[in-house]
């Protein structure tokens, strides 16, 4: 079997899997469903995955690798420090816009990860928080933005990665606008005048 | 039997349910673990829960119900709009960090919720968001907040609820600490000058 089969397969069951533990939950979701809905017998299923945790570790640590690809690369880029954090924002609200049903996944159900798989996606989400803190050190270093507590990245991150419950792909503003739009208020704040 | 001992038995199965979805997921637990983390037996159990579902609805709908029996005394309290705002968010966080199991099967698994009940807490949910919107409204009217985009609340609300999945109660910072630190970098915004 060709290795391309064989990955475009693999996709295709971490993808139905993500839909199934999106809509009944991982706990909700049985191995027998998931050959059936991705039309492989159990054998064929345990060609492609290792375990039911496998898949939700597919899921989790897919999202968040590319999430820290982008960031490493926005990082790198040479931009000022408000288009970079304006960058990382709109990367990851597109990100979420494109792959709900993972994050949802991800965001409810990573808890029920174990061991090293467990440990493997705490660490990545920590690298990602981790360039969004030293997005914020440059500005403060170059002048441009005011210290904050070190806490507020994860504010920051609730405010964006909160949208993959309420955002509507149908809806009237694009993920890089709603990007935009916290972005600015951040930078500005509420306050008049 | 008197209706307090009902009262506070069903308060007991609620608050254990609570624990089991938290820990496991509202479909990865079963009826029978649930009688049995509550010491009781399947007829008890459904004396005081009528099913699994409405578990789920009383653990939502309570949490939902005191931030907005919080949120509607605030708003008449007489308070300025930043006062007003700094009040929400010291509620809010006050509240997820005593109830971090609820908020945390709260923001899982109310998409498992079906028919009337969904539509009680999604409706409870709008009510919510629809103070703080107020709230800022308030703010621009007494010309100390600027306008911004209505969809900010979600932004402010993913920025508090998300402290359900971080928030350490045996950190440093107090709930209210934090909601400061977020209220002042929404208020002032974070660049410097």
């Amino acid at each position: 079997m060709a290795t391309s089969t064989y990955e475009m397969n693999r996709e295709r069951v971490i993808a139905v899997a993500a839909e199934l533990f999106a809509r009944n939950g991982y706990h909700g979701t049985g191995i027998a469903e998931l050959g059936k809905a991705a039309g492989l017998g159990r054998g064929a299923l345990y060609h492609y995955i290792e375990s039911k945790e496998a898949l939700l570790y597919a899921i989790s640590k897919e999202q968040v690798d590319r999430m820290n690809t982008f960031a490493e690369r926005a990082m790198s880029a040479g931009l000022e420090p408000e288009e970079l954090l304006r960058t990382l924002a709109r990367g990851l609200l597109r990100n979420i816009a494109d792959h709900r049903a993972q994050w949802a996944v991800f965001f409810r159900d990573y808890g029920a990860l174990t061991g090293e798989r467990r440990d493997k996606v705490i660490t990545a989400r920590e690298r990602y928080e981790g360039y969004w803190r030293q997005a914020l050190d440059r500005g403060v270093q170059a002048g441009v933005l005011r210290p904050t507590p070190r806490l507020l990245v994860k504010g920051i991150l609730g405010m964006l990665n909160y949208t993959y419950l309420w955002f509507d792909p149908g809806g009237e503003l694009t993920p890089e606008q709603v990007a935009d739009d916290f972005l600015d208020a951040l930078m500005r704040g509420v306050r008049a005048g």
